[in-house]
């Protein structure tokens, strides 16, 4: 029985049209899609946007024990939006699904692992007769990815479903967009405004009423005095929040020197169970997450756990199956507030399963930490591992410490994310410096 | 403890930006607020975009046997898009909030019911310190109401419960759409094109590979033969069917020949009750409905009841309380197909709940039928209930039979829309034949 990896990371459903997606976007996304490998096991068939560098390729199946040579890696022809994507077009092209099915050789599909839950991966699993092999293929089939990775319809599913959240709203239009702002500032909260669809903060604004204000997790802070400066804002900004009104804007209060944390789920027939928990780190925009999150007091973990579970339950009873990753921030005060949430594979899920659970073993959790760093610029990813190498902080299995990097080459910006593998937090961050100073 | 009534049909969440509505649709949703009167009992304060006629707030009433005197109307000052709609702006409005708080003076609202959940209605709940009167709150002041009235949400939802739908696709992209048309098409199936949010066929075309396909719920056939044609009509209509691409299309395949039958349910939250069931008759857009259904068969009929139960525990586990209603076909091979879905009161539910339940009385199914013909075209709603009276063809206690004025006169096309109460439905067609005559 075949596995079939689907490395779709920015689907058309939840990017829109992605002709019109900024070069920097495309190319993250490409590198993203490659985390995918992370997951790849012996005689696999990957497809994937872009062929993978022969050197993360080699990277990463030598640190999941996989044979690299096993594996079938497969690149539709271009789209209109060239090779950035899986784009429904690109995976729906008559050449490449001729080139799987004679890949797959008759090999009835098992499983097949998305990164992104995509109308497009149901059809292409209905092309294959596979569809029992996509999770939750129904609900996907239809759409159903888009409502569990809308930052709209979470606000509506976890206050359903009982879910602390912060105040806030979710507006389809200008005027009751300025009145939810004002409700807030008027209160002397600051504000964040988010894009319904949005990754890394990169969606995300605060204004603010006081200054002083630590902006994490948004691109940008902006101190509003009244009614008119908001409407101006608006006049300015409402377009892009709405992605020219296409999504609802999603307007809450922002909670100064709050912590962020998410949690992990695996949702399935059956229930759903906790995976893990992190903390991301930001200044401002995600720069750091550390799984587990050393500090979190039992309190505050067992909210984020049950509250977690409940949307859980709420998407699964939608007909959504697969990873899923719930969004909260923990203020100065131990409350618990849900920001958003992910029916997808994240930036989390191959540090805490695959790092984690296969690269440093099952106990990854109790005696270690793994604190994932954005942003190191290399030269390459080939000059990253050789250093990494010769220096002696590459991760040894031996200690079960040092350093793994986690995601390929980024040439939207020249850097590598890169995982400490460390005792705890002061140790992974000496590790941190060191690495830091590699090409300095 | 007080009753507050909300007459927002046509909410800014469900029909965007209603400045840009046309006229017509204006104008029928005005009349159509107006059935929320029949839900009114002696002493409600009743919200409502425009007064209504006084002749019909009497014969309502007195239908009801409600006290007129005793209910307390308001209607806020007009916003942008005029007096038809109870927008969030004039529900909004400070003027009309003081005014409603003094009409309330001090009393404490026990229930607040509208046609439609919407955010601006928790609005306003919240501004009373009335939340806990909003059915389903949490999840209606984030917007939830946008996701139990989405034609597209609804095949995610309905395909991840397990629920028989019309082979079909939800597309956010011109291509998809070109793709899943020529899908059936090639399979010689008719395919029925739906817009996200519009009401009763307004927003369905029917594109068709073979002639002589009668058009059922749709407002347009049109005979399609390659994918050249398909191309075509989507250059041409694609801003249309996604309302200028703020929300996706949904294809899905046409069933010539089938009944069209729906369910009501009444959700809360201990579970969800079945209400009635009933059918719609079209020629080619809904013009008359019958409640129940007389010739509904127990198969189908099991599968409708239960299916549709099983959509009521997915929309109550996100959190959605209240009146609700699933739509399905019927085909002739007796196969049930669910089309989509309301969470709102609907142009069904005062039929058999009010003017069944409450005017003919709890037995009305057993022994009655009753059946609404919109399009009546009558000079004046009291020249109407005049003619009635006089011909003997009013509603008549004693005998439970005889005809109901259902719904407000409509300036948009000079008809109303009657209910015959009616031993079968050979009976109400007899009726049917001489209300129709009365002012030929």
């Amino acid at each position: 029985m075949a596995r079939l990896l689907i490395a779709n990371c920015f689907t058309d459903e939840l990017a829109g049209d992605s002709v019109r997606l900024p070069q920097a976007h495309l190319q993250t996304a490409a590198a993203s899609s490659h985390l995918l490998l992370w997951f790849a096991r012996d005689g696999d068939t990957v497809v994937l946007p872009v062929e993978p560098e022969p050197e993360l390729l080699a990277y990463v199946t030598k640190m999941t024990r996989t044979d690299a040579a096993t594996l079938r890696l497969l690149v539709p022809p271009p789209g209109q939006s060239g090779t950035a994507l899986l784009t429904g077009e690109r995976l729906g092209d008559a050449e490449f699904r001729e080139e799987l099915r004679k890949t797959l050789d008759g090999e009835p599909v098992e499983t097949i692992l998305s990164l992104t839950p995509d109308a497009a991966v149901a059809s292409l699993a209905r092309f294959l007769g596979a569809e029992d092999a996509v999770p939750g293929y129904g609900f996907v089939s239809q759409g159903g990815g888009t409502l569990v990775n809308s930052k709209a319809a979470f606000r509506a599913v976890a206050a359903g479903a009982g879910v602390p959240l912060p105040e806030g709203a979710v507006c389809t239009n200008r005027q009751d967009a300025e009145d939810a702002i004002m409700e807030l500032l008027d209160a002397g909260h600051p504000v964040m405004l988010k894009r319904d669809y949005a990754c890394g903060g990169l969606g995300n604004e605060i204004l603010t009423p006081v200054s002083g204000v630590e902006p994490v997790g948004a691109g940008r802070i902006l101190e509003v005095r009244d009614r008119a400066a908001v409407r101006e804002y608006l006049e300015d900004r409402w377009l892009w929040l709405t992605n020219q009104e296409h999504y609802p804007a999603v307007i809450e209060r922002y909670f100064p020197d709050s912590r962020a944390i998410f949690v992990e789920y695996l949702i399935d027939d059956h229930g759903a169970v906790f995976s893990q928990q992190g903390e991301m780190l930001s200044a401002p925009v995600a720069n750091a997450q550390v799984i587990p999150s050393p500090q979190l007091e039992a309190g505050p973990l067992a909210v984020l756990a049950t509250a977690g579970g409940r949307l859980c339950e709420s998407l699964r009873s939608l007909g959504y199956r697969g990873f899923f990753c719930a969004d909260a921030i923990v203020t100065p005060d131990g409350d618990v507030r849900f920001t958003e949430y992910n029916g997808r594979i994240t930036g989390s899920t191959h540090i805490y399963t695959v790092i984690g659970g296969h690269v440093v073993g099952p106990d990854y959790a109790k005696d270690r930490i793994l604190v994932e760093y954005c942003g190191w610029p290399v030269p390459s990813f080939s000059a990253a591992v050789e250093r990494l190498d010769e220096s002696g902080l590459a991760y040894d299995a031996q200690t079960r410490t040092g350093v793994v990097i986690a995601k390929a080459y980024s040439h939207a910006d020249g850097t590598i994310r890169y995982c400490v593998v460390a005792e705890d937090l002061a140790a992974a961050g000496r590790i941190h410096d060191r690495v830091e100073s590699l090409f300095v």
